[in-house]
């Protein structure tokens, strides 16, 4: 069996990040607000960069869950994303990132869109290979933990339940 | 209150659609599969064309379930993509896709992606407005139907859960 | 002399294939009509997937032959291309497009372009190698294989015509 | 009938352009060759230029004739493209645009495609409007202007023998 | 004469953005390692969010000081932009950006480039209007702004030179 | 120490580049005019290219002297880069780079931006090589080589007084 990483633990801090993105015309539709895809892309690529900086290795998305787009973005919107790792796993670290748009006339600030990925980390050969562990320290990184727990948890239910109905 | 839409039912063959596209180098991350957010927005493109078939309408995403990125994708691979409306409530339509990658000089096929993304239909002034109904003909049709119905319902009890949470 | 390939025959159907894009602002001039070269690419794109789906090898691009851009594209119109083999000679493979704009609100559809393509297939060291052999087997593909060996003899005829020109 | 326009005649050199690229990563398959399809949307953009400098007005593609990819052009060449009028009628103009590669470090240079498109002028409305007049001057601009008059020949006598043989 | 603006004061600290960002392949030469290009467009994005946040109103760029790339950024590498307003003159806005590249993998980190932008605030019909003025309080804030100061006087006279060159 | 280049000396005008870009609707703001980013970094490719037929070499942007935005460039706007080696001294090599704006119904034209960009040779590891030394023969050439030395003398002296003013 596969051991466990020694690496010592991290905390929710110190891989999070914060990105930045102007909203310009070639990302939204003709209605002049973001197209769902470009906001997914920026999601994917700003989670990523946290769970890589938490695991010093590549990774790779293997899942969302539960994706939700709250508020349109317009045109002119500066959109804020921020990412931070929720759990992890051994080899698969959840990452929570919330989108905030930002006019930057009227000062405005709203949630947007809120998502969280799964992450894998990767040795060289591209195979799966354990993440340090995560240590939340504030009340807010320990309730995202145990939320994240939670949806682990669901997750493998449903995936169990839908097992079962497949071989019924 | 906003009345039922009185355009007639539609099938899901009626607005499913497919899409096929080549992964090229500035899809992929350097060990030579592809990004995430690459997939997702092509996830998200073909998703709104199939729903947007079906109101003739505008569409707007308004939430991702479940996506789960099953297989690698590598450059020189070419992606089907296919979606297709699974279940209509008034105003939101679910639609599933799946994506499958075809190696083209071996002709190896796997299904290397699945989602559920949800939409609304817009009227002209970018408003909510209720969609045709879906009549699912076919046996699979009609699974698929029971299956997004279930998760609609999961969905609205982990909503009323979460409320309930941050309440306490 | 090179070999023919001993590979079996195959039909144009086993590697037709079909596409589908929203024609978004960034593929538009400003009075929101399709870029003639956003079009190119994308027909380029899947006529080479139809190509590679024949020999299974990598092609390249060796030239388009009458290209015609019958109906404009508007911005939110979705852009449907069906590629097929017309015909193959050893190593050359002349591929069908046929581009079809559909405006999702009106269900209104018309052809909007057509070409020919011609793809040679390569081996790992990118030397030029035989291709399967093309059977047609409907009579639509008869047709489509008719016309082809007639354009590929004028192709010839205007060369002939050419070269003996600039030799005068 | 519409009256053929008073715009005093101009020359091709008045119209002519060139423009230089940098075939980069992003434009080559995983074989670091230039994409077809990127190569025709630069061709398409820089015959769209000389047009539209020819007639003052916008323009938009109405089709391609015999383009022929000669050379394969590599990751790191720059790539010259140069356009101008070869030919005026009424409201179409053919452009003659030839691709050269460039690979700055050895100063080998070798023509890698040619092709001729064809442009209509468009008044605000967007309907065809007549052009200027084309005044060879050079020999070479002579001969470029009977080769295109041979080929609008050509191409209006090959599309009577297509019509005739669908009403056969 | 237009009037000062009467808007309140601010800090630099309330206008200052980071933003963060992968080094993609197709951002990238065939050696690896960032094109100037691509890091200049973040740089004049970023730059520009900070301008617009500090004035609440559209900018444009109006020039760049003395870019230096010190440190090449490699694919894999995550870049990190930090921009702030570092002076004010009326409608002028000279912004100071630091970019950063991180190893994700490794944990290095090194400044790899600074500019200093300026920008000019826009009223509705796109004209140049006075932007808030800007209130250093820490240090280093104090310290920018000295800076600034020096090189917009030492830019002045480089005009007045260039333009006495001129007409002597 | 490194020796000099043993290659024959060059003039400008032996590697002078132009190019010709469209300026389309993803390349500009809202307002419908030129991102600076985009131009930057069409400024910073066009340069390169000079630079690397002067050396006959890979190159490396290593800064950007008073870039200037004098005039905004317009949606369907034609953008000509005119860029030139103006000076070099040992393995580094400044390119100055002019901008014209040209409205192809108007036939207006001017200048809107102009940089100096220096660039350093790289031999086959990525490291700093000898350039061919510049020989500028037309009086242009020969003004445009004595400014540049003017620049590279006050950059260092401008770095010394900065590195002055930091051990003070």
């Amino acid at each position: 069996m596969e051991p466990m990483t020694h690496e010592p633990s991290k905390t929710p801090s110190a891989s999070a990040v914060v990105s930045r993105h102007l909203l310009m015309p070639q990302h939204a539709n003709p209605r002049g607000t973001a197209f769902g895809g470009t906001i997914m892309a920026w999601m994917d690529t700003v989670a990523g960069m946290a769970a890589e900086r938490h695991c010093g290795r590549d990774v790779v998305t293997v899942g969302i869950d539960s994706l939700a787009f709250k508020q349109p973005i317009r045109i002119g919107d500066q959109v804020v994303l921020k990412a931070s790792v929720n759990y992890v796993s051994r080899t698969s670290m959840e990452v929570g990132v919330q989108v905030t748009r930002e006019n930057p006339h009227t000062g405005e600030k709203c949630v947007a869109t809120t998502a969280h990925l799964t992450f894998v980390a990767l040795d060289e050969e591209g195979c799966p290979v354990p993440a340090p562990s995560l240590t939340p320290e504030t009340a807010d990184e320990k309730r995202r933990y145990a939320h994240a727990l939670q949806r682990v948890r669901q997750r493998k239910e449903r995936l169990k339940a839908e097992t079962q109905a497949h071989n019924d």
